[in-house]
């Protein structure tokens, strides 16, 4: 580490991006090794991000497994992917080695299955191994599945003294000790200890006259996002997680949260968006296709409904062809509508603050949308009937926008109350699901409305 | 506490609700604490969120202020305000003495201007006092603003033993201890020390012999975001803040940053949605209303718009009406690619990884964009041609399909690239705006188009 405190503020800069590329076409392993000390492995990910691929490959092959470890587990994924195709399984298992049991499991379920086993077989640390083997089992989604098997933990039996003795060894193996979790003979979990208890507390006390018997907990098999929630709602770094039995088999850290809840935001992000898979920017054109493409269809679906509608009322408003120019207006505004009360429905599942019955729910809504729409209509009404100077067909337009805001603010309401009772996440009922769905209901209920009030 | 460990699945029945209002109608003050003293604090604030004003203030009331000030932190907005309204000077000040000063500043924050000096001068403890007011100088949406002073610092020339004994001390006030921080006696940072360093060093030791000098920090003016994206990047718990002369001011912790990550992923996913303001649906309808209004109205005068085009091309296309048939469905194409692509650089930009020059990112959409158009076209020429048996036409609608949904997709990515590089949150560019003015571009362009092939 360089003696210098380091500013945090790291950039990744075209000139230092040469310097390395130079380094590496020239071989130049002592400079390369010296320059890359400086930084931290987030950041020579970064660096290796804008490589090419044989570029990325020498460098982890040159840096300690220490060190490339960590730079693995940030890499972007799609990087990581080919790189670990372009090492061994021995090289793997290497990488593997150094790291915590949680972020180990990630590179490992990256790799295709047959090749799992493979490298499994490769790690020689047979705790290690066990450990790995575990957490394999717990099933996506889960506490589980998130959690690390490294964890600092004490028997109630031992003394405060003895403790630190303990604890300094197996403080070795884990990055950062938040609590010390205290367990019976039988591993069952009891309370817990934080650092600062222990250095404040006498060498001769017992640990079971002083440790803290009120410890959050979660089990094996809660949902992650669950897990979140709980983690964010009482401001905890750690949670240990146990089964059934409270048998302590894991904890789960607050930097693991964190990236789940930036994945999850972006996950609702782009489904309002209509994008269905994860993608980002960088993508291939194939790949942004998979995922944009989809929705698109829904889309000209929903256009062609409307095409379908609109002819078949074309007979009807012979006489009144200005309706037909407001369609755009009035698919907008049903889209719009839906779009905001599914928004605002989705997000208050997501905090748990949705209370109340499906109905009162509705009638809210109801209450919202038709203010919105009075509000609205009363403008249309103005510039339909100044520019047009034809009241009924002004009233008629208005009317109908009206009724098409208040059913598309029922809609955006009562699809995500619904998918949720259903147990199905809300979040698929934004974005082009409900505009496409409101479009063409829209349009519809639009004809239809002004046809009564203009008695054809 | 009890001295069962309790299970984190804190839920709010209404059994248990019900409880806590009989005892508070029927003033069983004694029955009530020891009710309440069973659950967090964050479990407290959301029952008292349930309860009416004049319930939840009884409860405070009735609660020492160890732990509603705690409370208070966790309570929903609206009825925090409220409840402080019901408060006197000196009741709100004595809550604040027991918060943390980054928590304290927040509650102050949120009174009216002329009150906060009050509050202010009725806090007994004169270091918090000034360590408040000094937080309250500190612009918003900065890392000063964020911060807390509460923080373990030692100087580089105490021993390890003189170390701990100060640490005891020290720790009492911090509630929870992450990092340590090395200062010279001009308390400038010069590095760290973990709680594991400290009890694995010998007693004489110096602590300028065992300080890890490579520590990450902040400095006071860094934005909010950036900070947040740091310590997500570094997996950082804890990052000290310092002033442009490296002298120690305070720290931020990992809890206040997963706040504010939830914020943002509220902010932008209502932004997308077309909400303006930060509203929940528990809110009142006006406030709703003021939120959801603007875009509204913004999608009001995009459909007046293209009214205005729909009319101008009205006798042009006086054989060719099936072609007015379809604007929704061009509309909606347009809408959604805009999104679609704006969404993903917006997204992109957020996480700092759209690299490379606008026009080449131009150019990769119009690539995806013209990909998806054609197989879009493809299908919808089919479905023209086969009902309508019209090749020309169905060839005209197709050809401006693709044309609008290029176009659609370069908007989509040209204004968020824009925003980006003139300062303003991208993030507005997504939503209702980009669908709109897509709208009735898409209408204009398909219109023209269509003529000119149609040879009108």
């Amino acid at each position: 580490m360089s003696e210098e405190t380091e500013n945090i503020q790291f950039e990744l800069t075209d000139e230092l991006l040469g310097q390395v590329k130079l380094l590496v076409e020239g071989q130049k392993n002592k400079d390369l090794k010296e320059l890359l000390d400086e930084f931290h492995y987030a950041d020579i990910a970064e660096i290796l991000d804008e490589l090419n691929l044989e570029q990325a490959i020498y460098v982890i092959k040159l840096l300690d497994s220490e060190t490339t470890s960590d730079i693995l587990t940030e890499l972007d994924e799609d990087i990581r992917e080919k790189v670990l195709k372009n090492l061994s399984d021995k090289e793997i298992a290497e990488e593997v080695e150094e790291l915590d049991t949680d972020d180990a499991v990630d590179i490992i379920q990256e790799l295709p299955e047959e090749r799992q086993q493979e490298v499994i077989e490769q790690i020689e640390d047979e705790e290690h191994k066990e450990e790995i083997k575990e957490l394999l089992t717990y099933e996506d989604g889960t506490a589980g599945a998130l959690m690390a098997k490294e964890l600092v933990k004490v028997y109630e039996t031992w003394t405060v003294a003895g403790c630190l003795r303990k604890i300094r060894a197996q403080a070795e193996e884990v990055t950062r000790v938040h609590s010390i979790y205290v367990v019976t003979k039988e591993e069952k979990l009891i309370g817990r200890l934080s650092l600062k208890n222990l250095i404040t507390a006498k060498n001769e006390q017992k640990i079971a006259d002083i440790y803290i018997s009120n410890v959050d907990y979660v089990t094996v098999d809660e949902e992650d996002e669950e897990v979140a929630k709980v983690m964010a709602k009482y401001d905890l770094e750690a949670i240990p997680v146990v089964d059934e039995n409270k048998k302590l088999l894991g904890r789960i850290t607050i930097d693991d949260i964190v990236d789940l809840l930036k994945e999850e935001a972006e996950k609702d992000y782009q489904l309002a968006a209509g994008i269905t898979q994860d993608v980002d920017s960088d993508d291939s054109i194939l790949e942004l296709t998979r995922a944009r493409l989809p929705w698109l269809f829904l889309g000209l679906i929903g256009g062609i409904g409307a095409f379908i509608i609109m002819e078949g009322f074309q007979e009807s408003f012979n006489h009144y062809k200005v309706l037909f120019f407001f369609t755009p207006l009035i698919a907008a505004m049903a889209g719009n509508v839906g779009v905001q009360s599914s928004a605002i429905i989705v997000q208050g599942l997501a905090n748990d603050d949705v209370k109340g019955s499906i109905n009162s729910r509705l009638f809210k809504e109801m209450l919202l949308a038709a203010l919105n729409g009075l509000i609205l209509a009363f403008f249309l009404f103005l510039f339909v009937w100044v520019t047009k100077g034809e009241v009924n067909t002004a009233f008629a337009i208005s009317v109908s926008l009206v009724a098409v805001i208040i059913v598309a603010g029922l809609i955006g309401t009562f699809v995500p109350l619904f998918l949720d009772k259903r147990g199905i996440d809300p979040a698929i009922a934004t974005g082009p699901f409900i505009t496409t769905s409101n479009d063409i209901l829209g349009i519809l209920l639009y004809f239809w409305i002004a046809k009564l009030i203009l008695g054809i």
